[in-house]
């Protein structure tokens, strides 16, 4: 259950409004920005197509250890992981079929282009930053729900069919029992 | 004088070759990339527009206290200043003539649209991560030089026709003489 919206009778988060919505400059202190729980990460966008002329947005994710984001493809988002903090283990199948894997480190990258399959599990408690092609940086919103707090809370679990709705939205292809067997 | 393609004849730096340059998944370890000095920054370059259809380019860059980076603007290019470590001043002045300034310091996040003077001076030895649209995002090869250095190096001060001719080929307006005086 979620209390976030009493605050204001208009249901809107507190950070509605902090980013322009089109290109003009502005600043973000540590922690600012648009806050979305999905599953055990919290999510903060830092800055979304509707600043970039579509090309891209940028957002930090918060993720505990054990996290798993299980494999998926999106057909037109190309996908940055950069690694703020902790340690993060990317699986990615290239085109060829060739499934490939790295533990990802502070101060590594990692780039997934669109259309292939991918998923990552947080081997140390991480907190990331992600780039991806404008228009799919409020994937947390959609698939999960807003937020006012930037701490930890309470995991948020979709109900399955939002799950789906929001996937078809964002052209997000689901890959459950997907294998991993060539890593 | 640099002496780092001595190891290699034919003069390509050794991470020649280290992003694929076209969309397909890499791996990097913090440090890795294609660096580039620019007066006393070293640049990393991560990923570059070759990988993401032109949608967007992403580099480090590691400033000493005291650099300063001289009001430019460039008509085609979003860019954003994440800050990784240190703390640096960003300026920009917007589309109305209103001029802001913040120091963004660890975590902290600016962002500044194509065609908008702005500048920055480095108050604590820095890293920033840079997100830029695609194309942009080897300015520091075309003004600077190319290292395969990714330690503290002597400053590398570009001839200035060189500055100005990578400036007109990467659509850079240089702004020498102007002021913040609103700030």
């Amino acid at each position: 259950m979620t209390f976030q919206y009493l605050r204001d009778p208009s249901g809107r988060p507190a950070w509605d409004g902090v980013l322009p919505g089109r290109p003009e400059p502005f600043f973000l202190d540590r922690g600012e920005g648009e806050h979305a729980n999905l599953f055990g990460d919290l999510f903060t966008l830092l800055l979304s197509g509707a600043e970039t002329q579509g090309q891209f947005g940028v957002f930090t994710s918060t993720c505990p250890s054990g996290d798993i984001i299980p494999t998926h493809s999106h057909a037109g988002t190309h996908e940055v992981f950069y690694v703020l903090d902790g340690a993060v283990r990317l699986f990615v199948q290239d085109e060829s079929g060739r499934q490939r894997t790295r533990v990802l480190r502070t101060g590594d990258f990692g780039f997934v282009p669109a259309g292939l399959p991918h998923a990552y599990r947080v081997e140390e408690a991480a907190q990331l930053l992600g780039v991806v092609s404008g228009g799919f940086e409020r994937f947390p919103q959609r698939m999960g729900t807003p937020t006012d707090h930037a701490g930890a809370q309470p995991p948020y679990v979709p109900p399955i069919p939002d799950l789906l709705a929001a996937a078809r939205e964002l052209d997000v292809e689901l890959l459950p029992g997907f294998g991993w067997d060539g890593v």
